[in-house]
């Protein structure tokens, strides 16, 4: 089995894939009286004609090292995950090679941080490190067709604490 | 002043006013092999024609008493915040009389649940009560049309402990 260390998350590390949402740097708005800063509209949200909706996802805690089996992948819409703790978690995404995908890359998220993935960006599923394994998840409820491809691995990789 | 004690949450109390979103009660779907509770689509999404999009918010925390002089309304879309920690956060709404809010109603919203502000309720700005401040917040981020309304009172509430 190929062992993956898991990496820092950057901005630009995670673009390939997706958006970073955080509270970092100058604000976009200063809002309510000077009460609130607004980092504005932080996702790229595309519902693929559908429609958006908020859920909350419960996710059993993982240890490390993870076995990864699967990933999966959105063909209609964004799927966008912010944390309901201050818990780091581990998310797993890969580019796409011919329809299935290419060599995963593990990052550790930070603290006060959610990712959006872009549509039909493979990922791994939801994988909380610590409990409750919370999170606001802003994705698309309904609309036509398919909105789920899985791939299974032949031989699993396994995640491992950072390198 | 009039001052308004703060209460207990509960869906029926809040169901005038907008939803909230935790993960209490029987999952809609497990899904990930067995190892995630998805609660599904717990938000009444209403962007009046225009585009949804998820922001940070990070407020600062308020004291109590807390003195309300203004709440606001989004006349052409609704607004969900959803904490990015695990503190309690103080939430003010009131029904509509004529234009102007009725009196107020605060609610204690405890950790690990979020709301959603239906469009066009009047409510007050985003007060936590405990640091750091910070909440994902899915909006409407762009459309046609003013879509903030506030309204300043002549005489302040206080919103105080719970009774």
């Amino acid at each position: 089995m190929t062992t993956i260390p898991i990496m820092d998350v950057t901005a630009a590390r995670f673009a390939p894939y997706g958006d970073l949402l955080d509270a970092r740097g100058p604000a976009d708005m200063v809002i309510n009286q000077g009460m609130c800063n607004r980092h504005h509209d932080r996702a790229r949200i595309d519902m693929g004609g559908g429609d958006v909706g908020v859920s909350v996802f419960d996710a059993t805690p993982r240890r490390l090292p993870y076995q990864l089996d699967l990933m999966e992948r959105h063909p209609l819409g964004s799927q966008c995950f912010m944390p309901m703790t201050e818990h780091p978690f581990l998310v797993i995404v890969a580019a796409d090679d011919g329809g299935k995908p290419a060599r995963p890359e593990a990052f550790l998220i930070p603290p006060h941080t959610g990712v959006n993935f872009h549509r039909n960006t493979w990922h791994g599923v939801l994988t909380p490190l610590h409990g409750p394994g919370l999170f606001a998840v802003i994705d698309r409820v309904s609309g036509d067709g398919v909105n789920l491809e899985e791939h299974v691995f032949d031989t699993p990789y396994v995640i491992t604490g950072q390198g």
